[in-house]
Protein backbone atom coordinates (compact mmCIF):
# COMPACT_ATOMS: atom_id res chain seq x y z
CA UNK A 1 0.00 0.00 0.00
CA UNK A 2 1.23 3.35 -0.33
CA UNK A 3 1.62 6.42 2.06
CA UNK A 4 0.54 9.67 1.35
CA UNK A 5 -0.73 13.02 2.27
CA UNK A 6 -4.01 14.52 1.46
CA UNK A 7 -3.11 17.90 -0.22
CA UNK A 8 -6.82 18.38 -2.00
CA UNK A 9 -10.30 17.62 -3.31
CA UNK A 10 -11.67 16.83 -7.08
CA UNK A 11 -15.11 17.60 -7.80
CA UNK A 12 -17.22 15.76 -11.03
CA UNK A 13 -20.49 16.21 -11.56
CA UNK A 14 -20.56 14.50 -14.80
CA UNK A 15 -19.30 11.17 -13.69
CA UNK A 16 -20.65 7.33 -13.32
CA UNK A 17 -23.70 7.08 -11.37
CA UNK A 18 -21.65 4.20 -9.63
CA UNK A 19 -19.33 6.70 -8.15
CA UNK A 20 -21.75 8.65 -6.74
CA UNK A 21 -21.70 9.62 -2.69
CA UNK A 22 -17.95 9.22 -3.02
CA UNK A 23 -15.48 11.56 -1.85
CA UNK A 24 -12.50 12.38 -3.96
CA UNK A 25 -9.04 13.10 -2.11
CA UNK A 26 -5.93 14.47 -3.72
CA UNK A 27 -2.83 12.47 -2.33
CA UNK A 28 0.58 13.22 -2.42
CA UNK A 29 2.90 10.05 -2.02
CA UNK A 30 5.92 10.84 0.80
CA UNK A 31 7.84 8.10 -0.94
CA UNK A 32 9.35 8.21 -4.45
CA UNK A 33 8.10 10.04 -7.07
CA UNK A 34 6.13 13.38 -4.96
CA UNK A 35 5.58 14.73 -7.99
CA UNK A 36 2.56 11.96 -8.68
CA UNK A 37 -0.58 12.85 -7.09
CA UNK A 38 -3.26 10.87 -7.68
CA UNK A 39 -6.45 10.85 -6.92
CA UNK A 40 -8.33 8.49 -4.02
CA UNK A 41 -11.63 7.40 -2.97
CA UNK A 42 -12.11 7.95 0.70
CA UNK A 43 -12.94 5.03 3.36
CA UNK A 44 -11.27 6.18 6.21
CA UNK A 45 -13.11 9.79 6.87
CA UNK A 46 -9.73 11.18 5.80
CA UNK A 47 -9.25 15.26 5.01
CA UNK A 48 -6.73 17.42 4.34
CA UNK A 49 -3.08 17.34 6.04
CA UNK A 50 -3.90 14.03 7.02
CA UNK A 51 -1.28 11.21 6.51
CA UNK A 52 -3.10 8.20 4.90
CA UNK A 53 -2.73 4.58 3.73
CA UNK A 54 -3.86 4.31 0.41
CA UNK A 55 -4.82 0.55 -1.43
CA UNK A 56 -4.68 0.66 -5.07
CA UNK A 57 -6.03 -1.98 -7.75
CA UNK A 58 -8.58 -4.54 -6.64
CA UNK A 59 -8.13 -4.52 -3.14
CA UNK A 60 -9.37 -0.99 -3.33
CA UNK A 61 -12.41 -2.01 -4.37
CA UNK A 62 -12.92 -4.81 -2.14
CA UNK A 63 -12.83 -1.80 0.62
CA UNK A 64 -16.29 -0.47 -0.53
CA UNK A 65 -19.64 -1.66 0.43
CA UNK A 66 -20.06 -2.14 -3.20
CA UNK A 67 -16.61 -4.18 -5.12
CA UNK A 68 -17.86 -3.42 -8.39
CA UNK A 69 -17.72 0.87 -8.21
CA UNK A 70 -15.15 1.88 -10.57
CA UNK A 71 -11.94 2.96 -8.47
CA UNK A 72 -8.36 2.11 -8.95
CA UNK A 73 -7.44 3.58 -5.66
CA UNK A 74 -9.20 4.08 -1.78
CA UNK A 75 -7.86 5.38 1.34
CA UNK A 76 -8.64 2.98 3.85
CA UNK A 77 -7.25 4.20 6.77
CA UNK A 78 -5.95 7.33 8.73
CA UNK A 79 -2.24 6.56 9.51
CA UNK A 80 -1.28 7.58 13.39
CA UNK A 81 2.23 6.93 13.26
CA UNK A 82 5.20 5.69 10.97
CA UNK A 83 8.14 3.92 12.90
CA UNK A 84 11.36 3.82 10.89
CA UNK A 85 13.92 2.12 12.60
CA UNK A 86 17.73 2.50 12.78
CA UNK A 87 19.01 0.34 10.30
CA UNK A 88 21.74 -2.63 11.79
CA UNK B 1 -7.00 7.27 -10.47
CA UNK B 2 -5.56 9.85 -12.39
CA UNK B 3 -6.59 13.01 -13.77
CA UNK B 4 -5.65 13.63 -17.38
CA UNK B 5 -6.20 16.14 -20.25
CA UNK B 6 -8.17 14.77 -23.32
CA UNK B 7 -5.87 15.58 -26.19
CA UNK B 8 -7.19 13.65 -28.52
CA UNK B 9 -8.52 10.83 -29.68
CA UNK B 10 -7.70 7.30 -31.61
CA UNK B 11 -9.43 5.15 -34.33
CA UNK B 12 -8.91 1.69 -35.11
CA UNK B 13 -11.15 -0.21 -37.69
CA UNK B 14 -9.60 -3.92 -37.06
CA UNK B 15 -9.97 -4.57 -33.27
CA UNK B 16 -11.43 -6.93 -30.64
CA UNK B 17 -15.25 -7.13 -31.49
CA UNK B 18 -16.24 -6.39 -27.76
CA UNK B 19 -14.77 -2.62 -27.92
CA UNK B 20 -17.37 -2.07 -31.07
CA UNK B 21 -19.32 1.25 -29.83
CA UNK B 22 -16.61 2.64 -27.74
CA UNK B 23 -15.17 5.97 -28.29
CA UNK B 24 -11.04 5.68 -27.53
CA UNK B 25 -9.59 9.07 -25.99
CA UNK B 26 -5.63 10.06 -26.00
CA UNK B 27 -5.31 11.36 -22.52
CA UNK B 28 -2.32 13.81 -21.07
CA UNK B 29 -1.44 13.21 -17.19
CA UNK B 30 -1.23 16.44 -15.52
CA UNK B 31 0.77 14.86 -12.70
CA UNK B 32 4.08 12.94 -12.77
CA UNK B 33 5.22 12.23 -16.06
CA UNK B 34 3.11 14.40 -18.50
CA UNK B 35 4.79 12.53 -21.54
CA UNK B 36 3.25 9.19 -21.28
CA UNK B 37 -0.14 9.77 -22.48
CA UNK B 38 -2.43 6.64 -23.01
CA UNK B 39 -5.69 5.67 -24.28
CA UNK B 40 -8.70 5.68 -22.16
CA UNK B 41 -12.19 4.59 -23.44
CA UNK B 42 -14.76 7.10 -22.59
CA UNK B 43 -17.84 6.50 -20.15
CA UNK B 44 -18.47 10.25 -19.11
CA UNK B 45 -19.79 12.28 -22.43
CA UNK B 46 -15.85 13.46 -22.58
CA UNK B 47 -14.04 15.27 -25.10
CA UNK B 48 -11.02 17.27 -26.48
CA UNK B 49 -9.66 19.69 -23.73
CA UNK B 50 -12.06 18.32 -20.64
CA UNK B 51 -9.89 17.50 -17.62
CA UNK B 52 -10.64 13.88 -16.65
CA UNK B 53 -10.90 11.34 -14.20
CA UNK B 54 -9.58 8.07 -15.38
CA UNK B 55 -9.86 4.63 -13.37
CA UNK B 56 -7.63 1.83 -14.45
CA UNK B 57 -7.37 -1.78 -13.57
CA UNK B 58 -10.30 -4.05 -13.27
CA UNK B 59 -11.97 -0.82 -11.95
CA UNK B 60 -12.04 0.50 -15.64
CA UNK B 61 -14.09 -2.50 -16.70
CA UNK B 62 -16.60 -2.24 -13.61
CA UNK B 63 -17.26 1.23 -15.07
CA UNK B 64 -18.81 -0.55 -18.43
CA UNK B 65 -21.92 -2.21 -18.83
CA UNK B 66 -20.08 -5.35 -19.93
CA UNK B 67 -17.51 -5.78 -17.22
CA UNK B 68 -15.71 -8.17 -19.73
CA UNK B 69 -14.51 -5.18 -22.23
CA UNK B 70 -11.04 -6.17 -22.91
CA UNK B 71 -10.09 -2.50 -21.70
CA UNK B 72 -7.57 -1.08 -18.74
CA UNK B 73 -8.57 2.50 -18.71
CA UNK B 74 -12.01 3.88 -18.54
CA UNK B 75 -12.98 8.00 -18.49
CA UNK B 76 -15.18 7.51 -15.25
CA UNK B 77 -15.61 11.47 -14.43
CA UNK B 78 -15.19 15.47 -16.23
CA UNK B 79 -13.53 16.94 -13.70
CA UNK B 80 -15.53 20.31 -12.91
CA UNK B 81 -12.48 21.32 -10.04
CA UNK B 82 -9.41 20.20 -8.19
CA UNK B 83 -8.82 22.50 -5.01
CA UNK B 84 -5.32 22.26 -3.58
CA UNK B 85 -4.75 23.10 -0.03
CA UNK B 86 -1.93 25.31 1.50
CA UNK B 87 0.17 23.03 3.01
CA UNK B 88 0.73 23.75 6.75
CA UNK C 1 -4.41 1.26 -22.82
CA UNK C 2 -1.08 1.34 -24.58
CA UNK C 3 0.01 2.43 -27.96
CA UNK C 4 2.72 0.87 -29.88
CA UNK C 5 4.53 -0.05 -32.84
CA UNK C 6 5.62 -3.72 -33.19
CA UNK C 7 8.93 -4.31 -33.83
CA UNK C 8 9.48 -7.66 -33.73
CA UNK C 9 8.23 -11.41 -32.77
CA UNK C 10 9.50 -13.77 -29.88
CA UNK C 11 9.15 -17.40 -29.90
CA UNK C 12 9.12 -20.35 -27.06
CA UNK C 13 8.90 -23.62 -27.88
CA UNK C 14 8.89 -25.01 -23.76
CA UNK C 15 6.21 -22.74 -22.15
CA UNK C 16 2.72 -23.10 -21.05
CA UNK C 17 0.33 -25.26 -22.85
CA UNK C 18 -1.71 -22.53 -22.65
CA UNK C 19 -0.03 -20.17 -24.60
CA UNK C 20 -0.34 -22.68 -27.16
CA UNK C 21 -1.65 -20.84 -30.97
CA UNK C 22 -1.01 -17.38 -29.89
CA UNK C 23 1.69 -15.13 -31.53
CA UNK C 24 3.74 -12.95 -29.55
CA UNK C 25 4.57 -9.66 -30.53
CA UNK C 26 7.22 -7.23 -29.49
CA UNK C 27 5.46 -4.01 -29.04
CA UNK C 28 7.67 -0.77 -28.68
CA UNK C 29 5.80 2.52 -26.80
CA UNK C 30 5.19 5.04 -28.62
CA UNK C 31 4.56 7.37 -25.94
CA UNK C 32 6.51 7.61 -22.40
CA UNK C 33 10.12 5.53 -22.08
CA UNK C 34 10.48 3.88 -25.84
CA UNK C 35 13.16 1.31 -24.57
CA UNK C 36 10.29 -0.32 -22.45
CA UNK C 37 9.78 -2.91 -25.23
CA UNK C 38 7.14 -5.60 -23.96
CA UNK C 39 5.32 -8.45 -25.04
CA UNK C 40 2.56 -9.03 -26.34
CA UNK C 41 0.16 -11.92 -27.33
CA UNK C 42 -2.05 -10.79 -30.78
CA UNK C 43 -6.04 -11.05 -30.52
CA UNK C 44 -6.05 -8.07 -33.54
CA UNK C 45 -4.32 -10.05 -36.61
CA UNK C 46 -1.20 -7.53 -35.91
CA UNK C 47 2.55 -7.70 -37.95
CA UNK C 48 5.84 -6.13 -37.52
CA UNK C 49 5.40 -2.08 -38.28
CA UNK C 50 2.09 -1.96 -37.15
CA UNK C 51 0.73 0.78 -34.94
CA UNK C 52 -1.58 -1.28 -32.03
CA UNK C 53 -3.53 -0.75 -29.18
CA UNK C 54 -2.41 -3.26 -26.41
CA UNK C 55 -4.59 -3.96 -23.47
CA UNK C 56 -2.69 -5.20 -20.00
CA UNK C 57 -3.85 -6.76 -17.00
CA UNK C 58 -7.20 -8.64 -16.44
CA UNK C 59 -8.42 -6.82 -19.18
CA UNK C 60 -6.06 -8.23 -21.69
CA UNK C 61 -7.19 -11.77 -20.39
CA UNK C 62 -10.98 -10.42 -21.42
CA UNK C 63 -10.29 -10.03 -25.03
CA UNK C 64 -9.20 -13.92 -25.77
CA UNK C 65 -11.14 -16.93 -25.81
CA UNK C 66 -10.07 -18.63 -22.86
CA UNK C 67 -9.88 -16.11 -19.76
CA UNK C 68 -7.63 -17.73 -17.73
CA UNK C 69 -5.13 -17.62 -20.58
CA UNK C 70 -1.44 -16.26 -18.49
CA UNK C 71 -0.97 -13.39 -20.42
CA UNK C 72 -0.59 -9.71 -20.02
CA UNK C 73 -0.67 -7.97 -22.72
CA UNK C 74 -3.27 -8.13 -25.67
CA UNK C 75 -2.92 -6.34 -28.58
CA UNK C 76 -6.79 -5.87 -29.00
CA UNK C 77 -6.70 -3.76 -32.19
CA UNK C 78 -4.37 -2.20 -35.20
CA UNK C 79 -4.40 1.46 -35.30
CA UNK C 80 -5.49 3.51 -38.01
CA UNK C 81 -4.83 6.94 -37.11
CA UNK C 82 -4.49 8.68 -33.86
CA UNK C 83 -5.42 12.71 -34.28
CA UNK C 84 -3.91 14.84 -31.30
CA UNK C 85 -5.99 18.31 -31.28
CA UNK C 86 -3.87 21.45 -30.70
CA UNK C 87 -4.31 22.76 -27.18
CA UNK C 88 -6.52 25.91 -26.28
CA UNK D 1 7.56 -10.11 -6.46
CA UNK D 2 9.38 -7.61 -5.19
CA UNK D 3 12.10 -8.26 -2.31
CA UNK D 4 12.66 -5.91 0.10
CA UNK D 5 13.83 -4.98 3.55
CA UNK D 6 11.61 -4.35 6.62
CA UNK D 7 12.48 -0.98 7.96
CA UNK D 8 9.41 -0.26 10.09
CA UNK D 9 6.12 -0.36 10.99
CA UNK D 10 2.77 1.55 10.16
CA UNK D 11 -0.38 2.21 12.87
CA UNK D 12 -3.69 3.21 11.95
CA UNK D 13 -6.51 3.56 14.20
CA UNK D 14 -8.93 4.66 12.11
CA UNK D 15 -9.01 2.33 9.04
CA UNK D 16 -11.44 -0.37 7.24
CA UNK D 17 -12.50 -2.92 9.52
CA UNK D 18 -11.41 -5.33 7.27
CA UNK D 19 -7.96 -4.31 8.10
CA UNK D 20 -8.53 -5.17 12.18
CA UNK D 21 -5.64 -7.47 13.21
CA UNK D 22 -2.82 -7.18 10.70
CA UNK D 23 0.39 -6.03 10.81
CA UNK D 24 1.52 -3.46 8.44
CA UNK D 25 5.24 -3.16 8.03
CA UNK D 26 7.35 -1.07 5.78
CA UNK D 27 9.73 -2.34 3.29
CA UNK D 28 12.37 -1.10 1.53
CA UNK D 29 12.78 -2.39 -1.95
CA UNK D 30 16.34 -3.94 -2.70
CA UNK D 31 16.34 -4.13 -6.72
CA UNK D 32 15.39 -0.30 -8.45
CA UNK D 33 14.48 2.42 -6.65
CA UNK D 34 15.15 2.01 -3.13
CA UNK D 35 13.41 5.10 -2.09
CA UNK D 36 10.06 4.08 -2.82
CA UNK D 37 9.24 2.12 0.33
CA UNK D 38 5.58 0.85 0.45
CA UNK D 39 3.66 -0.27 3.40
CA UNK D 40 2.69 -4.53 2.99
CA UNK D 41 0.40 -6.86 5.03
CA UNK D 42 2.29 -9.38 7.25
CA UNK D 43 1.75 -12.81 6.32
CA UNK D 44 4.94 -14.67 7.61
CA UNK D 45 6.06 -13.96 11.15
CA UNK D 46 8.21 -10.97 9.51
CA UNK D 47 9.86 -8.08 11.50
CA UNK D 48 12.14 -5.49 11.23
CA UNK D 49 15.35 -5.80 9.45
CA UNK D 50 14.45 -8.98 7.99
CA UNK D 51 14.41 -9.55 3.99
CA UNK D 52 11.19 -10.58 2.77
CA UNK D 53 9.01 -11.67 -0.50
CA UNK D 54 5.93 -9.33 -1.21
CA UNK D 55 3.54 -10.66 -3.63
CA UNK D 56 1.28 -7.68 -4.90
CA UNK D 57 -1.81 -7.38 -6.57
CA UNK D 58 -4.83 -9.73 -6.27
CA UNK D 59 -1.85 -12.22 -5.40
CA UNK D 60 -1.59 -10.51 -2.36
CA UNK D 61 -5.19 -10.95 -1.26
CA UNK D 62 -4.69 -14.53 -2.11
CA UNK D 63 -2.40 -15.01 0.72
CA UNK D 64 -4.78 -14.11 3.42
CA UNK D 65 -7.37 -16.14 4.80
CA UNK D 66 -9.83 -13.42 3.33
CA UNK D 67 -9.16 -12.83 -0.03
CA UNK D 68 -11.74 -9.93 0.09
CA UNK D 69 -9.37 -7.72 2.16
CA UNK D 70 -8.55 -4.46 1.08
CA UNK D 71 -4.83 -4.53 0.76
CA UNK D 72 -2.61 -4.50 -2.21
CA UNK D 73 0.56 -6.06 -0.78
CA UNK D 74 1.34 -8.76 1.29
CA UNK D 75 4.78 -10.10 3.15
CA UNK D 76 4.36 -13.88 1.89
CA UNK D 77 8.16 -15.44 3.31
CA UNK D 78 11.28 -14.16 4.86
CA UNK D 79 14.32 -14.80 2.61
CA UNK D 80 16.87 -17.31 3.76
CA UNK D 81 19.31 -16.16 0.96
CA UNK D 82 19.35 -15.15 -2.83
CA UNK D 83 22.10 -16.29 -4.96
CA UNK D 84 23.16 -14.38 -7.76
CA UNK D 85 25.00 -16.23 -10.17
CA UNK D 86 28.07 -15.12 -12.24
CA UNK D 87 26.85 -13.83 -15.23
CA UNK D 88 28.19 -16.47 -18.31
CA UNK E 1 4.64 -9.90 -20.72
CA UNK E 2 8.32 -9.35 -19.92
CA UNK E 3 11.38 -10.55 -21.13
CA UNK E 4 14.15 -10.84 -18.94
CA UNK E 5 17.17 -12.98 -17.80
CA UNK E 6 17.45 -15.64 -14.98
CA UNK E 7 20.25 -14.70 -12.67
CA UNK E 8 19.74 -16.42 -9.75
CA UNK E 9 17.22 -18.01 -7.20
CA UNK E 10 15.58 -17.07 -3.87
CA UNK E 11 14.93 -19.27 -0.71
CA UNK E 12 12.29 -18.78 1.67
CA UNK E 13 11.95 -21.61 4.72
CA UNK E 14 9.33 -19.74 6.62
CA UNK E 15 6.81 -18.50 3.82
CA UNK E 16 2.65 -18.96 3.23
CA UNK E 17 2.19 -22.70 2.78
CA UNK E 18 0.30 -21.99 -0.59
CA UNK E 19 3.91 -21.01 -2.03
CA UNK E 20 5.74 -24.73 -0.83
CA UNK E 21 6.71 -26.67 -3.76
CA UNK E 22 7.31 -23.41 -6.49
CA UNK E 23 10.74 -22.88 -7.27
CA UNK E 24 11.43 -18.64 -7.03
CA UNK E 25 13.63 -17.01 -9.75
CA UNK E 26 15.56 -14.03 -9.90
CA UNK E 27 14.90 -12.53 -13.41
CA UNK E 28 16.40 -9.30 -14.54
CA UNK E 29 14.18 -7.35 -16.85
CA UNK E 30 16.40 -7.00 -20.68
CA UNK E 31 14.49 -4.07 -21.62
CA UNK E 32 13.97 -0.73 -19.42
CA UNK E 33 15.72 -0.19 -16.03
CA UNK E 34 18.13 -3.43 -15.96
CA UNK E 35 18.68 -2.45 -12.47
CA UNK E 36 14.88 -3.72 -11.60
CA UNK E 37 15.40 -7.27 -10.67
CA UNK E 38 12.25 -9.21 -9.44
CA UNK E 39 11.27 -12.75 -8.53
CA UNK E 40 9.10 -14.89 -10.56
CA UNK E 41 7.74 -18.55 -9.49
CA UNK E 42 9.04 -20.80 -12.47
CA UNK E 43 6.19 -22.81 -14.32
CA UNK E 44 8.43 -23.73 -17.38
CA UNK E 45 11.37 -25.69 -16.19
CA UNK E 46 13.56 -22.32 -16.33
CA UNK E 47 17.27 -22.03 -15.33
CA UNK E 48 20.03 -19.70 -14.81
CA UNK E 49 20.85 -18.00 -17.96
CA UNK E 50 17.86 -18.66 -19.49
CA UNK E 51 16.03 -15.90 -21.28
CA UNK E 52 12.57 -16.04 -20.38
CA UNK E 53 8.90 -15.04 -20.92
CA UNK E 54 7.10 -13.82 -17.57
CA UNK E 55 3.60 -12.92 -16.96
CA UNK E 56 2.74 -10.61 -14.27
CA UNK E 57 -0.57 -9.81 -12.52
CA UNK E 58 -3.46 -12.01 -12.12
CA UNK E 59 -2.57 -13.86 -15.65
CA UNK E 60 0.39 -14.91 -13.30
CA UNK E 61 -1.88 -17.18 -11.68
CA UNK E 62 -3.69 -18.19 -14.24
CA UNK E 63 -1.03 -20.42 -15.09
CA UNK E 64 -0.17 -22.19 -12.16
CA UNK E 65 -2.49 -25.20 -11.15
CA UNK E 66 -4.35 -23.67 -8.03
CA UNK E 67 -4.99 -19.81 -9.32
CA UNK E 68 -5.40 -18.84 -5.89
CA UNK E 69 -1.59 -19.24 -5.35
CA UNK E 70 -0.06 -15.68 -3.74
CA UNK E 71 1.96 -14.78 -6.38
CA UNK E 72 2.57 -12.01 -8.95
CA UNK E 73 5.02 -13.11 -11.29
CA UNK E 74 5.06 -16.59 -13.24
CA UNK E 75 7.89 -17.54 -16.14
CA UNK E 76 5.53 -19.15 -18.34
CA UNK E 77 8.11 -19.73 -21.12
CA UNK E 78 11.53 -20.39 -22.15
CA UNK E 79 12.54 -17.81 -24.78
CA UNK E 80 14.21 -19.31 -27.95
CA UNK E 81 14.55 -16.55 -30.16
CA UNK E 82 13.61 -12.78 -30.44
CA UNK E 83 13.11 -11.46 -33.94
CA UNK E 84 13.47 -7.38 -34.12
CA UNK E 85 12.80 -6.40 -37.60
CA UNK E 86 14.35 -3.26 -39.00
CA UNK E 87 12.62 -0.43 -38.66
CA UNK E 88 10.70 0.53 -41.74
Amino acid sequence: MKVGKVVGSLWATRKDDKLNGLKFLVVKPIYGHDNELFIAADNAGAGVNDLVLVTTGGGARASLENSQTPVDAVIVGVVDSIEIENEE
